[in-house]
């Protein structure tokens, strides 16, 4: 009889960070693990579904980290397709039904809990949405879904709702496989998180890999065929785009529901509210992933940022916490990066719709550039922009759009906006160089040059 | 008549960046520009000479980023195949010497001195290093010269004498010619600026490029034939090496004689000694390039580093000062990087000797990760090591070894270094992710972990 019970609720990154770093600490006899995941799959990388879905990864499983099966030896009961129901605070028990055995229902104990749901897309409601047939890709259960039906080969049109990440990086999927590929954004530039002129860039290039792409114009009905199916998407514009299958990439929200119904407190921002060690505001309750929200190290502002990287972080802060040793999970500033075909983007920080909103009063300036010497065969085009603040100089955002070996360089533009350097230190800094690598000035130090000098002569104004 | 005359010595990046910056700021009726140069070209990449001897990169010409003609229609007086071979500061001016006129002396006249001399290679006094034949490559000439007895047809075996970065550089440039390459160190293992460790995966790519690469041995003379030219290489060993031509890649050290001569002071490392703005001890003359010492951030050492990066940002810093601005030049923390063949090698901060050398206690940690999401196709091997402070677990150095991908993750942790950051607080960088771009846990992450828990254990013992 184990001294404590833990259980965690989503068996994906955060979760499974969480407990393996409580596992890694502590004996069976001391803490005893559980975990539910209503999926099929454990520790998968949900943002490589769509190379899977594009047949770039060979197999399923190669998504998988580390499996139920591989968790179970580690110590971790892990229980699959096992959905959780209810949390009662004050029993300590959740509610869990096993969706395997007939939705079977039974209560299990915890001392310590740490809730896990990641996010759920987003859905409007307007008609057809619910629709057989229109997939969000949140899951690897929705990912496999998707997959077989392109499989099936009853799929030649695809509209997909939404440019942003998801929806982009589905959209290129499609491409890949031969299918016939439209987007739709109400945005009048994709990928909502960059500024509209790099996302101008952004719209040429997805248009030039031959798929429509369509701004400025809102989904207002998803129209379906008897037998249920999406046969046309209809726009705000009295257009109609023939569809046979439709993809949401509208975003996403953090899966709260069980922690609004059993009173653990969410923040400002819609996610649950933690403090710096992973804490939800109900005693012996933790949360981590997708589902919570964190501190922007820029606005100040709580926000919600669904990513990989920050659930296996904060999930392994949680954990290693649980297991008695100390962690801290320190913010975001919002580092992003994703490919398109050929292109790259990269953001950090924030962009100008961002700073505006934060009260930032800034200056802006964008360099071209090539990843390599000029004159080194390979050499591909980059474009960074920055946001400087006026007077300060301190760096508040980096964007990135180029081709090979562009968009990886922002992380060293997120580092040091991490470290609050002003754009004319950032010029300082001792970069490497030859020439299959940079040309003699770096991209990066071309831009920050280019920021000095936007900084300065608004001083002098 | 202009109101100050400035002369610059050596035409190269620091001294035409510093002219450039001055002409950018002051008119040609307010300061003259006079910049002499020894050589044929001005501003070319001395780094880029072993990919032009390659054949990768097509034309020597691509080299020159701005060519005398360019600087005259910019205002400056540019003199190339002209050498200084004195300074007077009492008479303020230098002695030039005209190469194409038969040697014709004129003395110029300065208000302002630039010394921007660069870097001369190591000679070590061994019988037949001063033969024809036998090449150092630190201008542009001399590579043009190297490269046209390639041309001829008549080089079979080449030997090379040093392992360092310009010696691995022209031992893959001489094999991709299809010449028989071998290399001679003294060292056990090459490239001197990264730990033993890092350097024997260097020795086994080396090798498996088809290269001989022979250690610990040192040359003691270059055998030549009848007609002066080199036949054989011999080592401590009493090896003979048959050489047809030979590379020496020993290092280099600052051009500095005509300052010495001139009387304007040196630093303890043998460089020039320049202030934070590039002045000399000496009034009214700056210095900038491989020719001044700069302070390493780390070590508080003064250290000479022949790089063209340094080169150009200090020629700018004097530039501007001389302009009448304000521009400093904060120092070094020793980053490069390299490729041979398909190995990409890079490294920033204190290397082990370094750090022990600097009095720093430390861990150290080494991680095989990889360049991209493992199951992503083109991820590629990444071998990342970082030394951390004892007790404080600040970031002292890293080294990158490893295939496409990997090298220019430098940058990152050099931008880490320079904000003198803890391996703990780099585990917390919110850096970029995606499949096709990273591990969810990027290589920089997992050392960074893997150096924290090394600094943690050593903290508990």
């Amino acid at each position: 009889m184990p001294r404590e019970r833990m259980v965690v609720i989503g068996g994906d990154a955060a979760g499974m960070s969480a407990a393996s770093q409580a596992r890694k600490r502590r004996s069976p006899e001391d803490l005893q693990i559980v975990a539910f995941e209503k999926g099929r799959a454990t520790s998968y990388s949900a943002c490589g579904i769509p190379y899977w879905i594009s047949g770039t990864v060979a197999h399923r499983d190669d998504l998988i980290s580390r499996s139920a099966a591989q968790h179970r030896e580690n110590g971790i009961d892990v229980r699959t397709r096992t959905e959780v129901v209810g949390i009662d605070l004050s029993a300590r028990t959740v509610r869990a039904r096993d969706l395997e055995e007939h939705g079977r229902e039974y209560d299990e104990p915890f001392d310590t809990l740490v809730y896990a749901t990641g996010s759920i897309p987003m859905r409007p409601p307007i008609p057809g949405i619910e629709a057989v047939g229109v997939y969000g890709v949140q899951t690897l259960d929705d990912g496999t879904a998707l997959r077989a039906e392109l499989d099936s080969g009853r799929v030649r049109r695809v509209v997909i709702v939404g440019a942003g990440y998801i929806g982009l990086e589905i959209a290129e999927a499609c491409q890949v496989r031969g299918l016939d590929v439209t987007i739709v954004d109400r945005s009048p530039t994709p990928l909502g998180t960059v500024d509209p002129d790099i996302g101008s860039s952004i719209t040429d290039a997805v248009r030039a890999m031959g798929i429509t792409l369509i701004l400025s114009e809102s989904v207002v009905e998803i129209e379906t065929g008897r037998d249920g199916r999406p046969v046309a998407v209809h726009t705000d514009t009295e257009r109609r785009l023939p569809a046979d299958l439709v993809v949401l990439g509208l975003g996403v929200r953090p899966n709260t529901a069980l922690a609004e119904q059993a009173g653990i407190a969410l923040g400002s921002s819609g996610g649950i509210a933690v403090d710096t060690r992973m804490r939800t505001q109900a005693e012996g309750v933790w949360a981590a992933g997708d589902c919570v929200e964190s501190i922007h190290r820029l606005s100040g502002q709580r926000v919600v940022v669904a990513l990989g990287t920050h659930a296996n972080r904060q999930g392994r802060v949680a954990g290693i916490n649980i297991g008695g040793g100390y962690a801290t999970f320190p913010g975001v500033i919002g580092t992003a990066v994703t490919k398109v075909c050929d292109l790259e983007v990269a953001r950090a920080g924030l962009s100008e719709v961002e700073a505006d909103a934060a009260g930032y009063r800034y200056v802006s300036a964008a360099v071209d550039s090539t990843t390599r010497a000029g004159y080194f065969p390979g050499a591909q085009p980059i474009r960074i922009k920055m946001l400087a603040e006026k007077r300060t100089g301190r760096l508040l955002g980096a964007q990135i759009i180029g081709r090979e070996g562009a968009a990886k360089r922002i992380d060293v533009l997120a580092t040091a906006i991490w470290n609050e350097m002003g754009v004319d230190e950032i010029l300082s800094l001792d970069l490497s160089y030859a020439p299959p690598f940079a040309p003699v000035w770096d991209p990066v130090l071309i831009a920050a040059r280019k920021a000095f000098d936007a900084v300065e002569a608004d001083t002098k104004v």
